[in-house]
């Protein structure tokens, strides 16, 4: 599950990118669209992004991540301009009086992947090639980070209005409450900066090589498509896994409630519904009532046809669709990780349940 | 409406500083008693605090307000320790990088004009000889300080569990936003540190004299009640304004909604029933139907035989009291002023009506 490791992000690898991204952001992680075109502006002004393995990170490295926070239905409504990007990385770095020397990214998503794009580029900074979780997940502790004990504040969180925030909290879940009922008031989406480490921890508390897997899925659709193969099974011989279910969807509830997008999806298919059960990102599958797989592992809706990932706030009635499952990075299935994001803390009453592969 | 001017607040004031400050609080600001609990504490480890009249304030002096955020029907279950008081001025002066060097207060209430003692004591600061506001207000964008262009933010924000925040906002009113919702996740209630202020700004857009005024009305109560004259009488005498009922509390609806404390009262008396609409602090009194009083003007319960005022938290089924209305501060009156603290600001559809004295 690694990718070729790339060296540099050009403007040519956009699109399979942020596709790649979406996959692995599980149906979080922001539009890949949007986040196409925001990191499109930054590389086509500022050029290239250089890449750093994180095995290539020296140990005293400065590592800062940025992240957008909200409702991915929200996001899509309200792009960030470029500019603002990069101050959330700034005002943090000001207010710890630190230089970063690298940017990196929380999570794999449509935008989350492409958006620290925009901090490198316009600061001129190298971007770690991994992520805090090898998939996206919808709360701020939600990181391998944290298993690692890496503190996510003092973190930073503006608006595309101008206001900004410095956090410093006692822990990581209060450093989530606060910053999402901030992100709430600042209109469902913010731009943070979190989870500063060394190239040392970076190393330990990163998934290696997310931004090469990203272009590799997402080149790997592509190729199916020109040679007329399926781009759905290019995506599993890609991340590994299994297709869990093909059909259509016929039923989407949908709230966005306390900065989440939550609801449910039915996908009629030749063997019955698929129910998928999400809270920006897909956390559990269900068939006949009972969890085919959950979180931590990774479920992925692809349109049937084209490969490309439909993320949460796009599933509507009547598109065609396969359900992928894929493994999740195996640090997510001990015990205080499975306390972390297992079915459970999501209110789901079961005991995760794993792809079979 | 100005009291004599103190010098220094001493342990032996708490008591009239505290009632009197509860009497200016028009029913917020937070419970005097809990208010003279917490500055009684810090005042006997570090001795009594000097006040400086704004007059006397050096114009480049630092001046550094502190107050407690929040539904003051929490703050009195959930009492801050001493040492956390301090710490919201020493936040924001080490972000700031500034030495402050006076506190103030940012409104007039029980626990508002006591709690700055606490800070002061702690740091070893002189306090200043006023407030904000001349009253409580429920939201922080509603001091003269707005209205003088001064901003609220930089500002810090912190609980009693340690989580701490530093907010810079386009305007007051977003930093009000964005703190109340914090002060929510915080668990409805937060210390906060705002609008610093130089000398000269402090004495243009401070109410001056209000912890004077605060201890000559508690003390104007206690020679009352030692001569067995009217309590409520000497309140009157010590503020100006008018006793607009008398009667009991037949009816409280109270709603801890938003962070706010909302309600309404119901006092029977021999001339009918006068209804107190309040949301922290009391705003609207009408009298069938229509408003009598309403904000800016102060609108004050007074227990009818003590004289003690009785916060919108502490209003109760078969209570005695007086309701007093007093005038507020003249620049609360201009036109400006009417649009940030009018009753329309409030939702409530009418034009200001001032006490008639």
């Amino acid at each position: 599950m690694t990718g070729a490791g790339l060296t540099e992000v050009t403007v040519d690898d956009l699109v399979d990118l942020a596709r790649g991204a979406a996959v692995l952001g599980t149906g979080g992680g922001g539009d890949p669209y949007v986040g196409r075109l925001l990191a499109e502006a930054a590389l086509r002004e500022h050029g290239p992004v250089r890449l750093v393995a994180p095995d290539d990170l020296p140990t005293d490295a400065c590592v800062v991540p940025v992240a957008m926070m909200g409702a991915p239905t929200v996001m899509v409504e309200k792009t960030p301009s470029t500019e603002l990007v990069g101050h959330a990385v700034t005002a943090l770095a000001e207010h710890l009086g630190i230089t970063p020397t690298h940017v990196a990214c929380i999570e794999a998503g449509g935008v989350n992947s492409t958006f620290p794009l925009v901090a490198a580029a316009q600061l001129g900074l190298p971007l770690v090639d991994g992520d805090g979780m090898g998939r996206a997940f919808p709360e701020l502790q939600m990181v391998l980070a944290t298993l690692d004990g890496i503190a996510c504040t003092p973190m930073s969180i503006s608006d595309e209005k101008g206001n900004t925030g410095v956090l410093r909290t006692v822990d990581n879940r209060w450093a989530e409450s606060l910053a999402r009922s901030m992100t709430v008031t600042m209109g469902c989406s913010a731009i943070i900066s979190n989870y500063v480490m060394t190239g040392a921890q970076a190393k330990s508390a990163l998934v290696h090589g997310t931004l090469s897997l990203c272009v590799a899925i997402g080149r790997a659709v592509s190729a199916a498509r020109s040679a007329h193969t399926d781009p759905v099974a290019a995506v599993v011989g890609a991340i590994g896994g299994a297709v869990l279910h093909t059909g259509k969807v016929v039923d989407v509830i949908r709230r966005t409630t306390t900065g989440f997008a939550r609801g449910e999806a039915v996908v009629a298919g030749a063997d019955g519904d698929l129910v998928l059960h999400f809270q920006n990102e897909h956390l559990m599958a269900m068939r006949d009532g009972a969890p085919v797989v959950t979180t931590p592992d990774l479920i992925i809706v692809l349109d049937q046809d084209t490969g490309e990932p439909v993320t949460t706030e796009a599933l509507r009635f009547g598109h065609r669709v396969c359900v992928l499952a894929a493994p999740a990075d195996e640090r997510w299935h001990s015990p205080e990780a499975i306390e972390l994001v297992g079915p459970r803390y999501f209110g789901y009453d079961t005991d995760p349940v794993r792809v079979m592969t």
